[in-house]
């Protein structure tokens, strides 16, 4: 994405500069003749310093009297606190809650802010399409017959591939193909854990993980996580003794959005391969980023394979699909193993079809478009939650990914918020559902993968009365 | 299939007489004259009960001479012995042999005698293209959106369907989609059990099914197990007190090809319910019976809900589409939750695509077709076994399924075979892969879903000369 570039450069400057308020909402920039003086830059390379800006929804340009910071990019409410999840709770899962979510899944009458997905709108139907029908061209018997059981070969090339963006540098044969990411978080839990293992992960988290652990029979130990860093290294630094295997999201975590500096995830990764802990990486959000680049992944920083990391195209081109994978470092032929036991091979066309689009470069362009999307969207929500929501609504700042976090003043139960919203065709994510224990009652996780309209504008403001009557 | 005319009730009754030796290969059978007046029909009745007969490959007609047992069919060797599985003995995987075997999957070099899985030379590769294509078209969203959880309707309402052939009468609504039966087996055994309990299962048995057992911390009880008739009931019955869960293949269970009795079926279905221990039924080969008519499955005899009946198309229309279901009787809740947890959804359009193929009636034809070639594939194998392997080389006789259980004498290790017969290219499953104990080391599978021809008969000579070497 010409990240060296002049006009790049020039571009990242002031968008901090927007970012931190030294340039506030509705503020003049320079003009492009004030900018080529400045940086001694021709007028071409000015221009397209603003034409960058633009396209990050940073500036507006108004006819006739220049560029503008943008009203709505960047209007930041109130962060949410840091979780302090207790190291001494009883797991207590949210059945019952996550159930009557779940169910919705799918249903047409709903707006679905409670699914962390994007919506088909946003997705290259048609293009995807014709990778269908030319895999099952391609494929030996039709994709009819059983894959190797790696998976298959030309997935994990271009995934591979893909990797040196974030300083992967994965092989092939490094990589094994799973139904989703989900599916290959669960291969690596039952590979390295034993019923009665402690695992760490952040609070709040993605109830399928924090489920899926108590499905194993693991012991789950909240820690804290910061709505912007993310996860409290010294509360993970002090667990050490206590766990057996660790589980993060560093990338844009759902539902806080948060993203773990480089520093961090070295420090993480150089922390648990010391103890012999493993680490499993849910990096599905990564190609998801705001920003201008790809941030980097634990297993950028693991030089002794005690990183899994996992990662699938449901959150960036087809949640239906299944398609997913992990890099299990030195617990690979583990993995195969399972893998080989529970369930033999993946869907051979399915992974054929994703290979070809994810290799043919339309992936990029398409994820160049998605990423500008959701973060007009969720400049939106931020807006609408602004205008609409309670007095007093925090919310995360997240830096890519699908979804943003609320938090509604002490009294505001959003189970009960779930209830009455249902009842207007609204589904929320209540944020009970994130943790395993009595905390977030009044919090709620708002996707906004869904493509912006003056209907869901509607039914943001219809959320936030309702917020405002419970 | 018209089991109920009268020229099928007639070709039966030549069909028993053939099968019990009464008529013998190379007997002449009586002419259409004479069979019309003996039972009172008319000609045309009569071709039918001799079109029926050749159409099962029981007997030829030879050109102005009538017609004649047929010398390839139900040529018999000697049966196997039953199995005697110690129900002291620890539970020993065969790792190391499994993934020497399994890594061969895929192999377009080797003759892989060793895979459970129809040819795709088998299987209506055009027909199942066109579906896939029509899936992508008429899904929402291009099947890129998540499904219900339950999985595809169109496809839990065709098996719903497809259940009255073996007295299921299921509703859509009883049944799960999954990732092929191997997952669904997965599901239900998480769902029911929990590390340290025992399960009862066939021996020799699908190493499959074991090594899921044992990944999840069960400890295996086999069974002695008929290579006809299956199960030893009186084997599980005295077990019941020791059981928590049973698993068990009752219709044409690899590798023996066994088949339960209707009687069995039902008795271990109430011996089970009355002492509260669920059974998972796993009923891939189902559908693939050499018979008339599709045998009932446990499941038919079920008014408890306690039998978890779990089928596929891999082994009758496509082993990579990983599309299977489970009709999981009174454990539904436990198991969608499951499912939830380690998969989220299956992939939309290959389910759909299988959908559509199983409504068109296509696949009716096709399993028709498939038993067909499947039946004469078997009686070629055991022709080939007969004429060129060691003498005393028994075999079980399959019902139905894909692979045949062959028994060398005492001093034959099928280890050392398997080394032997893959430098020259030929794959086979050695007989320690189909349990976890000390047994079967003189035994191998050879699955016969590979297209007959002078090739695959000259692999079955040269391994029959392997095996007189050693």
């Amino acid at each position: 994405m010409g990240k060296d570039f002049l006009y790049n450069k020039i571009a990242n400057g002031i968008a901090s500069q927007i970012r931190t308020g030294v340039l506030k909402p509705g503020d003049k920039l320079p003009s492009v003749r004030r900018l080529c003086e400045e940086h001694a830059i021709g007028m071409n390379t000015a221009k397209r310093v603003f034409l960058e800006l633009e396209s990050r929804s940073m500036i507006d340009a108004r006819p006739q009297s220049g560029y503008f910071v943008s009203s709505t990019p960047y209007l930041q409410l109130p962060l949410p606190a840091v979780s302090k999840p207790s190291s001494m709770a009883k797991n207590n899962e949210p059945d019952e809650l996550i159930s009557k979510v779940y169910a919705n899944m799918g249903d047409d009458h709903l707006t679905l802010f409670s699914i962390s997905a994007p919506s088909g709108d946003l997705l290259p139907l048609a293009k995807l399409k014709k990778d269908i029908v030319h895999a099952t061209r391609e494929l030996k018997e039709g994709g009819t017959a059983y894959e190797p059981l790696q998976g298959n070969v030309n997935l994990r090339q271009v995934v591979a591939m893909r990797s040196l963006a974030w300083g992967g540098h994965l092989h092939e044969d490094d990589l094994i193909t799973t139904n989703g990411a989900i599916n290959a978080v669960s291969l690596c839990l039952m590979a390295l854990g034993k019923p009665g293992d402690t695992i760490a992960m952040e609070s709040p988290c993605f109830p399928g993980l924090l489920q899926l652990a108590i499905s194993l029979g693991f012991k789950v130990l909240e820690l804290p996580t910061h709505p912007t860093t993310g996860l409290d290294i010294a509360a993970l630094r002090k667990a050490v003794p206590k766990i057996n295997l660790c589980l993060l999201v560093p990338n844009f975590n759902t539902p806080l959005g948060s993203r773990m500096s480089d520093e961090h995830k070295k420090e993480i990764v150089t922390l648990l391969s010391q103890h012999g802990i493993p680490l499993i990486e849910d990096d599905i959000y990564g190609d998801l980023y705001f920003g201008n680049q790809r941030p980097k992944c634990c297993k950028s920083f693991d030089t002794e394979g005690n990183v899994l990391w996992c990662s699938s195209v449901s959150k960036t081109l087809a949640p239906g699909y299944r398609v997913g994978w992990v890099a299990p470092g030195k617990y690979k032929e583990k993995l195969l193993k399972l893998k080989l036991i529970h369930s033999i091979s993946s869907a051979a066309i399915i992974q054929e079809a994703v290979a070809g689009f994810l290799r043919s470069g339309r992936y990029e362009n398409h994820l160049r478009q998605l990423r500008r999307t959701l973060q007009h969207n969720y400049q939106q929500y931020v807006q609408a939650i602004a205008d609409y929501f309670p007095k007093n609504t925090k919310t995360s700042r997240p830096q890519g990914g699908l979804a943003i976090w609320v938090e509604f003043s002490k009294d505001t139960d959003t189970r009960e918020l779930y209830d009455l919203a249902i009842k207007h065709h609204i589904s929320i994510a209540p944020g009970r559902m994130f943790t395993l224990q009595n905390q977030f009652r009044n919090c709620m996780r708002l996707c906004y993968g869904l493509p912006w309209s003056e209907e869901i504008k509607s039914k943001l403001k219809q959320l936030g009365t309702l917020a405002k009557r419970i």
